[in-house]
């Protein structure tokens, strides 16, 4: 197994790939019992550096207390104790409020971003690429500038109507990101050598792949806690327990090989983790279901400048009574039961984060393997690189994301409202007064209607530009700011 | 100059990159006068076949028409005849409507895709890699779906609210997409094979980065153009003007050699370039700004089922105005000039693409180098392939876009519109009435006032109600479109 641990000598020569050690892969192709989501157990195998550069970072005190156990249980418990002092920590961090999370998200990304840019400098021996060490981050600076800025002017809007220079920067968000990235690639084309061309443009590619993964991705992350805590916490733990189910179900009863590239997984643990997994996320979904503090949307109340605990749950939130199918009656003598809907949406993630979300797991090992490296760093021991632990977490992000918008979510009234406020007074009588004479003309027939209909828009807009009159200091600033240049 | 045109035969070894033959750069550096825009001059060499399998497929009859004419010149007129009738053939298309345009586009970024991915596979030998050339061109469909659904939903409103099909598709395109590409994805991972586990992950980025630069920029080219023709039509012009501007003023005065990476390009074909494309982009929003044709956003009249094409122009396309600076007063002996505000925006335009866009060009230039490729295919005669003739005109687009949307559009009065009529009954209440007492509560201080604020809201939510009684055909269909699942 000690070629895995070696990088990849010979850089990117794919000819090369074809015949270089099959031996590890015949070693890898005994059977392992390791969890769904985990790319390379490392349950039989203690961990070993990445490089000369990197050491054995096990706390001190943690290789003393496991002094005297062989290797292998050592490891076993370095991991065990890791893998709950992490879980410790995300429910401490979620009772430190958004702004942690947001924090520990950005933290998580940034790190994800270095391990594999640092493979991409490995893989390349590009160590002495003018420029780019600096154009990689200065790019991942570039995209999360626009992407947090995209979530502020969404979620603080009354925040950013407030403060002048917030009210500019939202203004021409776009436009800065933009010339920020463009000041980003015009250096890019301008740092490439004629030695180095197909180098830069390899790592180019590198840095932008790795974006679209690592940082879009978690910014997809951060929208689901606005969304609502809940919608942070279930996926993540959905992907956590499914993880553990797998690979302890995999312990017991794996017999059958899942998939080549990750040798160690068998189906017996695919299926128990899919089954495990539904009935924690269930049960999960009830528990928070009950508690405002993970139900509602996060948001910011400008007055207090503090972030919203309160509100009136949505629907899905709200206990509802389901007739069982008939089957269902028969055996459990029950006719109806009581449920959160938000536990029926809850069985859809788990089942995703099980049966699909593995395929990112899939994608990392593969990768790895492609690469010639056992874990994409050495961060926390025992785990690999943070991007180990991550692999799942991010196409459940996407998932969850593209379910709330899909299944969840109308347009949502308080940000059509936001819109409302901030078009000029006089596109927004525009557009109240053609909303209601639109809905007349076309619908009715009746002269009377009709007649009443443009009063009632009259009426109303003239109401409007009274109240405009009257709030002066509001009308003002909206004119002044949406002017056209 | 031949070597230029065989393909890198080693494949992806980065670190062959470094002592391949220097000759062919040697020979580069003399100094042409070649257009700002344009990776490599053609001007000196004949046309010459990518690769065995493609031809020379010059057309017969101008072939022959230039029988008589030594290698250097025949390709000028290749060249140069070809060149005016691309130009014509833009014209002509400018007149056939909104959906040729769109169709068009969409060929053409078809073309570049393939161009691109083509050379992946030649530099990678990876023909025979599983699954990979159907996986490509699927999550060019699956990308393509996404942005063209997003864009139907946008600016077909009523006609995709009117039809039922549609109405589905509309409300779960994220979710769709996303499962479509999801399927695309889970099919690399089962496609990996130990063999080529590195290639296939090299064609997975490859294939994404394209899908970045060419598919996300072309969508914005079609989002330009809804927001009026003149959108589509002055930028593309500009990118072209500033090509044949530069290269005509490089051919006569070039002497500076403005960049190693393109030896042919010339400080004076860049000075010269600028200076003559600003001023066509003048004349040219002139013209352009006269004709209702070109200034109104496209938009769809679903009662005739057709496009829209009369509008009561913006106030940029209304002529103003404007008093000249102290200094060019004395010269010019005018105290005022009228102009259109576009006109000021087209300078903006133009400087973008003759300082900025070359940068397009030569990151194009760049790759080619990278890859030892002259052309990016063999399309068009004497001009290469068609990804060689849009490099620039992909960034130019996506900075329009950036600055419609900085500089030019606020919120979209149609669009807030469109979506308080997506909204629930019960919400669209909601938001109004919200809308009316926010307002009152938060900027009256006033007792009486607030009363009346009250009375009004209720008021006007009482009348909502009554309307939506009378038009209970409107509201059921909403009510049960956006019923949560």
């Amino acid at each position: 197994m000690t070629e895995l641990r070696k990088r990849g000598g010979g850089g990117g020569d794919p000819d090369s790939t074809d015949n270089i050690s099959d031996k590890e892969a015949d070693l890898d192709d005994r059977l392992g019992t390791d969890g769904e989501c985990d790319g390379d157990s490392k349950a039989d195998t203690p961990d070993v550096p990445l490089s000369t550069a990197d050491t054995d970072n096990t706390p001190q005190y943690l290789n003393k207390a496991l002094e005297g156990l062989p290797p292998r249980w050592k490891n076993y418990w370095i991991r065990g104790v890791l893998s709950i002092a992490m879980i410790s920590g995300f429910f401490l961090i979620i009772y430190m409020g958004p702004i942690a999370l947001i924090l520990i998200v950005m933290t998580v990304q940034i790190k994800c971003f270095q391990e594999i840019i640092t493979i991409g400098y490995r893989v390349y021996h590009s160590y002495e690429l003018p420029w780019f060490r600096t154009l990689s981050w200065y790019f991942l600076i570039c995209v999360n500038y626009f992407f947090y800025g995209e979530t502020l002017a969404d979620y603080f809007g009354a925040l950013v109507q407030r403060e002048e220079p917030l009210q500019f920067l939202s203004r021409y968000h776009r436009f800065i990101s933009f010339a920020l990235y463009l000041a980003g690639f015009c250096m890019f084309v301008l740092s490439l050598v004629k030695k180095h061309y197909r180098l830069q443009f390899y790592m180019f590619a590198w840095t932008h792949v790795t974006l679209l993964i690592v940082v879009t991705q978690s910014h997809l992350v951060i929208q689901n806690l606005f969304e609502g805590k809940i919608w942070f916490i279930v996926p993540i733990s959905i992907v956590i327990c499914n993880d553990i189910m797998a690979y302890l179900f995999g312990f017991f009863f794996g017999r059958t090989p899942l998939i080549k590239l990750s040798p160690k997984k068998t189906w017996e643990g695919f299926i128990g983790g899919y089954f495990a997994t539904v009935v924690f996320g269930f049960i999960l979904a009830y528990l928070l279901s009950q508690c405002q503090y993970f139900v509602c949307p996060v948001g910011f109340n400008s007055e207090t400048n503090s972030f919203t605990v309160e509100c009136e749950p949505s629907e899905i939130f709200l206990m509802q009574e389901y007739t069982l199918p008939a089957t269902l009656q028969n055996i459990l003598t029950w006719k109806t039961v009581n449920l959160y809907p938000f536990q029926i949406h809850s069985i859809f993630l788990s089942s995703f984060g099980s049966l699909i979300g593995p395929f990112g797991g899939f994608f990392a090992s593969g990768f790895k393997r492609a690469f010639k490296i056992k874990d994409f760093a050495n961060t926390i021991p025992g785990h690999g690189g943070i991007m180990d632990r991550f692999d799942c977490q991010y196409l459940m992000a996407t998932f969850t994301h593209v379910y709330i918008a899909s299944f969840i979510r109308g347009p949502n009234p308080s940000k059509v409202l936001q819109q409302l406020l901030m078009l000029q007074p006089v596109q927004q009588l525009g557009t109240t007064w053609e909303y209601l004479v639109v809905k007349k003309e076309t619908h009715s027939t009746n002269n009377n209607k009709k007649k009443i209909g443009c009063f009632i828009a009259f009426f109303y807009v003239d109401l409007r530009i009274n109240f405009n009159m009257l709030h002066g200091e509001q009308t003002v600033p909206i004119l002044k700011r949406y002017r056209r240049s």
